[in-house]
This record gives structure tokens, C-alpha cells and sequence, in this order.
């Protein structure tokens, strides 16, 4: 299995939590004819209240890297951009299981 | 959306890590049939040599606290504890997005 996963924390200015997973879940609808994007989902964490974690596959690290250079993502990290504080990638290669 | 989501980060003992992950590829593969399992993904991290990341989604947090009085489950924690050293738990409310 040559996949490649990601969780990406997003921590984002005050109040801005809300507006920021909006931008993330239409950067998901987008992602719907990506098929190399297995999974795109977007969590929000009730014990911290200004992260948004997003789970990600991609068929290959390569298609993920692609995906960064497509338009739509550009113009998504544009707008995301003012909203966001910090963030955080943890690296994972999938092994297997359920949805995957 | 009422999903109940998880990232579970396992530290194992030295040199345990291969074996811990297929004891939870084979608790994935008999969450097949849990139709409240949306997803149960087994991920390691080429960073960091004993550690198993799980991402789990189940469509409450009801149905993940059930999975845990499962025969099966019980069988799986007993033979996989001795494996494990530290278990670190983000618990996450999935919004939607592509796979869930």
C-alpha cells in the first residue's frame, strides 16, 4: 500500500474556527472528482475550540503534492489564509483497515 | 452530523510496533460487518519508528463506547497491551468533507 495520510491540525485566530471549516468543507465538495483524494475530512475538536484537524489520503505523497499546485487550492489558501494562526502536519503512510 | 471521530496515537515497546499493527488489522478487518465503524484506519509514521496512529470514525459516540464491550475487542486489548507503552487520545467532531 503506497499510500500517503496526513492529520493536519489548523489552529486559527479567535472566532475564526467556523468561517475556516466552511472554506474546508468546499475545498472537500471540490475535492470529490480528485480521485486520487481518498479521504478529506474535515474535524473540529469540542476541547479546543479555535483547531480544525483535517484527515487526510491521497493515492501517493505525488498526488497530494499536485493538489497543492491545482487552482482551486491556491485560491482556497488565499482566502483561508487571514483566518489561520498556526499550523501543524503529522505524516502517515496507511496501513490498512476500514475505508481505506 | 452527530459522528463520533478519534485519532489514537500508540507508543510501542521497542521493536513491537509491525506486530501491534496487525493485531489492529485484524480488529479493522472484523469491524467490517460494525455498520456504526464508519472508519478504522491503521496509519504508521516513517518519523517515529513505535508509533501507530488509528483513525476512527463511528456514527456516535454511543456505538464507539458499545464496540468497547465487544467480545472481540476485549480479545484484542488483552493480546495487544503488553505491546503498547502509551496510548494518546484526540477526540474529534467530524463536520463532513470527502469519505465520511
Amino acid at each position: 500500500m503506497n499510500k500517503f495520510g496526513m492529520y493536519v491540525k489548523f489552529t486559527t485566530h479567535e472566532g475564526q474556527r467556523d468561517a475556516f471549516a466552511q472554506i474546508l468543507l468546499e475545498a472537500a465538495a471540490g475535492m470529490q472528482s480528485t480521485e486520487a483524494c481518498e479521504l478529506y475530512i474535515v474535524n473540529v475538536s469540542d476541547s479546543e475550540p479555535e483547531t480544525v484537524w483535517v484527515t487526510e489520503i491521497w493515492s501517493d505523497s505525488a498526488a497530494h503534492e499536485a493538489s497543492l499546485a491545482m487552482e482551486e487550492t491556491k485560491e482556497m489558501i488565499q482566502r483561508a489564509r487571514p483566518l489561520i494562526a498556526s499550523v501543524e502536519q503529522i505524516k502517515l503512510r496507511p496501513l490498512g483497515g476500514k475505508g481505506v
